[in-house]
């Protein structure tokens, strides 16, 4: 991320501190941190104060630290995080009005408290707040890891024939991916036949068989940003159960899709795309609907039933309504959704498989 | 897991709990969660009372949840963890004595308190310390995993040829990692020449080059356990200051994993791999000498000069000392070693290019 980039949302995380009347947050949650910073490692945390924002990390990222945040001051630590942050704040005017997040354990907040001779206070929901508006770089990498992953499954697609196993399969689409440059958002899922109707089915030995159905669930990380796709294939020609219910999802998804701009409920729209599912007969999934997407696979807005939210611009969202018959088939289509000013945009426009594509 | 393994489990948990005055504990950590109920799904909790087992998951995961959990009582759930656990609890007879594992989050802990009319407890490393020494169950997967790993990095060695990249030669590994049915434990890294410098680089597009030395660290996961492996290459002869360095930390590895057995210090053993590595001139790696590993890649034992702990029956630990000279080179050799009532067993034997490997 460049410093501009970076300096504008530490700006507007200032901002929302003085609003809650705090002056400084100390940041756990690794997101969060890279949001801030621009540090794609694990196992460090930051610290916002109104002069400047240090992380703290230790020794094995020192180097890829020094070349990723060039705005933040960087504190190599040996010791614990809560004994690391103590030694700061004595060596600064000690903050008052100091916050840290309520993502941090309850075992690091005890610790926190101890080692600080200062008032903490949990504070929610601030840097996740900024985040949910994607800023132009945001956009830019999730188009781009939506860009590479249409190309990874292009490649793959050839390689769904029998008898390759779904591991396999998983396993060469993965490849592609790493070919990119790029990395997976999660661990691919890839499910044949009736090993579908489990949303989270994770890749067996079972082999593909003839008349298989092949649903594909993937991602790609590229510059710290995910993309999270779904696409589904039938070896020769789909039974009729399973074209009708394909063609129930697309329309849920359709239906959904449309409605997407700044100011919709989103519980509207999660009761949209279930309600084609239950007039077409079908029984409606129990997953939501799509969730928000960035730098996690899944973070705010969470589309479901439940919501008291409303779309925004600025946010990424997949769409991803899907049909379960246990032992029988299972069916999801998903894609990436950018919410903008006046409306939507596909960001994973290029993964044209969206009519159910036969294999051979 | 089959029953027998589980119920061990859940028994020397209750034992703890007694031991602590408690009698129920919400378990929120993952890896703790799969570990009391086999569950190796994601976003669930479970709750352990002295009659039984809860896991509390959703829809994408209740198909799943009954083949891996038998012993345990599944609640699909809609509502957010802290509402769910309420109203189970209403339906119990209310445990007394209910803690909460220290991990759980600030925000979590706050809508516990708020949504129980029951008083609520921390509890620190109750699961973890059980997990801490394996059982045979655990050993026997955590070899599995080693062996996956050697098997396939024997298969991607042959692709270790210019002008491969970083990111390709990754992909490749990871590759026969999944036709064996696994998966990663973490994202591989693949250094090739000074990259290796930084301990956690992520592959790029760099290119491998005629006299390169080659850095892979990688793992798999195989039936939700992890093993970890560090191994260095060198295409044609070594410079003499690779080869000394290499020897070095061979050295300081095999001084280390020498040492290993119950009730021996861990910043003993932490002390006696620097001490070698320092004796021979090179600066002193920043980071631990290793890390317990198991369902999680980096777990208790960590093996750092701060440890106050001693090695105890059924640890699996890394040993894995390194050198780093910036723009120059970098070195690290790991190994995975269960700790055995009178010793020590490799575990990654198989992986066998201990001594420096040149390719070609």
């Amino acid at each position: 991320m460049n410093n501009e980039t970076i300096k504008k949302r530490i700006r507007k995380i200032r901002l929302l501190l003085q609003k809650k009347n705090l002056s400084s947050l100390i940041v756990t949650k690794s997101p969060n941190v890279t949001h801030i910073t621009g540090f794609l490692g694990d196992d460090s945390w930051a610290i916002i104060t109104p002069r400047n924002v240090y992380l703290l990390t230790d020794s094995r990222y020192t180097e890829q630290a020094k070349n990723q945040c060039r705005l933040c001051k960087i504190i190599q630590r040996t010791d614990p995080m809560p004994q690391t942050i103590n030694k700061l704040l004595k060596k600064l005017k000690s903050p008052q009005k100091l916050a840290v997040e309520t993502s941090t354990s309850i075992a690091d907040f005890k610790a926190l408290k101890k080692h600080l001779n200062l008032k903490i206070k949990p504070a929610s929901n601030i840097v996740e707040q900024i985040r949910s508006s994607k800023d132009p770089a945001e956009i830019a990498c999730v188009k781009k890891a939506a860009d590479i992953a249409a190309a990874a499954l292009k490649q793959t697609i050839k390689s769904i024939k029998p008898p390759i196993t779904e591991s396999e399969l998983a396993g060469r689409l993965d490849f592609q991916i790493r070919k990119a440059n790029a990395a997976n958002s999660f661990e691919t899922i890839v499910a044949f036949g009736p090993n579908a109707s489990k949303p989270h089915h994770q890749p067996s030995n079972r082999k593909l068989k003839p008349k298989d159905s092949v649903l594909i669930d993937f991602g790609v990380k590229y510059n710290g940003y995910c993309c999270d796709i779904t696409r589904c294939f039938t070896l020769g020609k789909p039974s009729p159960l399973y074209k009708k219910a394909y063609e129930a999802v697309l329309k849920a998804q359709t239906a959904a899709i449309k409605m997407v701009k700044p100011g919709v409920k989103i519980k509207d729209l999660d009761a949209a795309a279930r309600k084609v599912i239950a007039d077409q007969n079908f029984p409606v999934y129990g997953h939501g609907t799509g969730h928000g997407l960035g730098i996690e696979i899944h973070e705010d807005p969470f589309l479901n039933q439940k919501s008291k939210d409303k779309l925004q611009q600025g946010n990424i969202i997949t769409i991803e309504p899907g049909i379960y018959l246990p032992r029988k088939l299972g069916i999801r289509i998903e894609d990436d959704i950018l919410v903008t000013k006046t409306g939507s945009q596909i960001l994973t426009r290029k993964c044209d498989f969206k009519s159910l594509t036969q294999i051979r």
